[in-house]
């Protein structure tokens, strides 16, 4: 039996999150069982124009439905949880989780109507499923929301380990530390593979723990005695906004959520009990002004700049219940996000001009392990093979000199791309192929229908507009009939080009006439060459690129 | 005597400068003379899509022509004198300013074909030139660039000094430390007001020299002794090469400049002898490949990630004459500027992917003072009035709190907007006006044909593209001869959208038969209902909001 059971190989095949922040998606594959671990998606990078988010192709677990036994998910962020309603409506099979990502998970079932038809089921830790040829189990872990969880993933071919997201917190503000016990007992045994948390990877010593965000509250608040508190955090960061009720509650405050991912998150945490309100602090928005503004906290979304959300309707004096006081301290409980900088720099400019005080230090620990936490977990597991993921290229080359500085053979340290197939046994590790994977477009309701193409024309709109020659000939003849005409959008300021406009205007008119004269009555060369024509022209005039667009209509 | 000259007040009107970092122009008043100091542009802030940069609206010195006797030059850096060409298209008077800035200049002037007819003066430190009733003086300073001047503007009601860009070095790479002992004679005077630099007033404590930099680069030379180096930096940072030429030397290595500002700038230091390279350090590209990897320095642009920077090509593999191999070493020498994170973060995963080594810690330090250092000049000053310039609002902020720490009363500290009219005589200060301002947008040829309307055209086409509907209606009657056709790019990847392009259509046709059916001949109402029709549909059936273009054309 054991022999059989050894003879076999395991794959492990990432279809998202190594080569960037976002679409976590992970298939653990043995002969006729696959284990999918997070199902995230990802924001949209700067160029993708208009893209909403970006979700995985997971073409190759469609092709392999009969093999998919469930999904295992570490916990509730978006990046691991928030392409599971698009993936769902391909693939319905059960969904394994904690509480609270489980009902976080819920609520966009819901939104996509698949909540009656999706098989769910909560876990807790310690607790083992048996999923084909698995057995999975959740261990506790912290990060910067409750109930996340690492995962590991028992085949007969050995263990795998998959961390989540995942930081060491030995004073969380609620629930236990993270069961290091458990991942020394598991490493004990003996793993495979680790698949640990990058993201954090090049950034030396340890993280903090969520609670010396507590002192720095308090020292705020005791500064600030006489003024409103706004602070700005991330609406999944249910600890700090325990944190921010605790201090207030202490300072006689009263703590009030604006911004509707907040209202949503923390209404679900204070529902679950994953919230401590007994003293009663929170209120609701309305009652805000029945209290003096030195007894009061706002918390708010917009901690990243985002334009739409609260804090940022404040700052630019179009929030509809709140209105920035010369004298509120505005506090910045976060960091920003990579590529957000400008847009947090933006609004803090605006909450200066207004006369705000505004505090970015000191209220933040990330929720991520660094160098000296993602050591101490491999020392505890102590895997054959490390696997990093979740990060970018240079996050998961800094989590490998992490392991090969505590010794893991560099052939032992596999850093994978998305869509690799790695085969492990219990002595070999190799990549055998490449399956499909991508990022699928989410624009409004439409997935996948912007590709390459339309985000290609997007670029080009967005840099210099667009020319549209129109032109009707006659059937048979294709004699003129109306046009040339030119309409332009996004290119100049019409009513100030007009000598420029009107020019234009006679180089289609000249290439037009030219093609006509020459008796041309195909459309594809008359287009290309008052498209030529004109871009040459425009060029020359402006140094600009506008997409040409001519659109031949017959009568 | 003396009651005359002091009956008059001074006029301090920033044009530039204070809502964001770049485009400083500050305009200096009394009586018939004006000095202008600086001519910056900025760079588009990441909604102003298609923009290459952005100038000051003079109008005001336009207005004001005969009374403007010169400008005068702090630094040689784009945000000081990019505007320049464009300014002196209107406006041709001297410019005085140090020997690297003019050259810097020049070379602007000579592109826009402005150099035989723009008068210009060289300057040295401790120089005064008379300009109208002003007599102004340049005195060294320290930034990241040489020869960079603070300005006192002697007038009949007082003393202003301008900082410009600075830091205090008192060991300094090339050249002498910052002139205190002439900030102190000038303040022992009696200094008016204080225009200082804000862009590091949030920083506590003070600025490293820049040859700190140096002891990092031999660290970072001496762990690299067989792999080849490559270090990006600012092309304008004349120092920081100099730094590399000189521990290049010292290990044995040659170095190579990539880059066209890279090799503009730093050929122009060599030959005002700026540079020293006396041990024939500097090679050409083309003799790169000459020497062992392990025996050159490749000094590049591209350490803000742009894309078509030498640095970003080569991660990208898209360089011509350089190949970033495995074990090659990229040094960043230099802090990613507000905005720019994310493209650098993409340059180093792809270097990360190609197996080159990536330091980004420890080979920087900031060319503008921080709040110890601004301590320092505003003791040595000490001004009558602070005027914080150079800054978002927030920097600005921080060094009125600094000033204010200093025992400046409030009331003399002035926060102003661009165009401003601050009236200051020997014991007042009062903003009595404003003139017109504003950043002019410069896209290709165009200055100023880009304004609101085009860049909210070119946003709404970069989000959802547009679709474009053509119909030609017959004259007199008003008979529809050909379409309604419609045409899209942007919006969806028609091929792949056959059924909801040809519902649009039908949509469009409907709204146009409507139309005709009930007789309008207004062609404005035709468009108007086809564009509400098919914006609905499209919305309903995408949650879109592409640009909607009808066009009607007659026959």
């Amino acid at each position: 039996m054991k022999d059989q059971l050894n003879s076999g190989s395991l794959k492990i095949i990432p279809l998202g999150g190594l080569e960037q922040i976002g679409m976590n998606i992970t298939a653990i594959e043995y002969g006729d069982s696959i284990v999918v671990i997070d199902c995230g998606l990802a924001f949209p990078e700067d160029d993708m124009l208009g893209i909403d988010f970006v979700i995985p192709d997971v073409t190759y677990l469609v092709e392999n439905y009969s093999k998919v036994k469930g999904f295992s998910i570490t916990h509730g962020h978006e990046d691991h949880i928030g392409a599971i309603p698009y993936v769902f409506k391909k693939l319905n099979v059960p969904i394994y989780t904690t509480k609270l990502t489980m009902t976080l998970i819920e609520k966009k079932l819901e939104e996509h109507d698949l909540l009656n038809s999706v098989k769910r089921r909560v876990v807790k830790y310690g607790q083992s499923i048996n999923l084909g040829d698995f057995r999975i189990e959740f261990i506790k872990t912290n990060h910067s929301i409750q109930d996340a969880a690492a995962i590991a993933v028992y085949s007969p071919a050995g263990i795998i380990v998959h961390t989540g997201d995942f930081k060491v917190d030995y004073t969380p503000v609620f629930g236990d530390a993270i069961d290091l016990q458990r991942f020394a007992e598991i490493g004990k045994k003996g793993v495979l593979a680790l698949l640990c948390d990058s993201t954090n990877a090049d950034r030396p010593g340890f993280t903090m723990s969520e609670k010396t965000v507590g002192a720095a509250f308090e020292r705020i608040f005791y500064e600030h005695k006489n003024q409103r508190l706004i602070i700005a955090t991330f609406a999944s960061n249910v600890d700090r906004v325990q944190q921010i009720i605790n201090t207030a509650a202490k300072n006689g405050r009263k703590v009030c959520l604006e911004g509707r991912s907040m209202v949503n998150v923390i209404g679900t945490a204070v529902e679950l009990g994953y919230i401590d309100d007994s003293g009663h602090t929170l209120i609701e928005l309305e009652d805000l002004y029945n209290y003096p503004p030195e007894k009061v906290v706002l918390v708010t979304t917009g901690s990243q700049g985002e334009s739409m959300a609260a804090l940022s309707r404040m700052a630019a004096n179009i929030h509809k219940r709140v209105k920035i006081m010369p004298g509120d301290v505005i506090v910045f409980s976060s960091h920003p996000i990579p590529g957000n900088e400008k847009a947090v720099s933006n609004v803090i400019n605006e909450l200066s001009d207004i006369g705000a005080e505004v505090i970015i230090e000191d209220t933040h620990v990330s929720g991520h392990a660094c160098q000296e936490d993602i050591k101490l977990v491999y020392t505890l597991v102590k895997p054959k093979y490390a696997i990093p993921v979740h990060g970018e290229r240079r996050h998961l080359m800094a989590q490998a000199q992490i392991a090969e500085s505590l010794g893991i053979p560099k052939e032992n340290i596999l850093l994978l791309h998305t869509g690799d197939v790695l085969e492990l046994t219990e002595d070999s590790a190799r990549t055998i192929g490449k399956v499909q994977t991508g990022g699928i477009l989410v624009d409004g309701l439409g997935v996948g229908d912007v590709g390459n193409i339309v985000i290609r024309d997007r670029q080009r709109l967005a840099d210099d507009g667009i020319i549209i020659v129109v032109m009707t000939l006659e059937r048979g003849s294709n004699a003129l009939l109306a046009g040339p005409d030119i309409v332009s959008r996004g290119f100049v300021y019409v009513r100030e080009s007009e000598d420029l406009m009107e020019e234009a205007n006679r180089v289609v008119y000249d290439a037009t006439q030219n093609c006509l004269d020459r008796s041309i009555s195909d459309w594809s060369k008359i287009k290309g060459d008052v498209r030529d024509a004109l871009s040459d022209f425009v060029w020359q005039r402006t140094q600009r690129r506008p997409m040409i667009l001519p659109i031949i209509m017959e009568a």
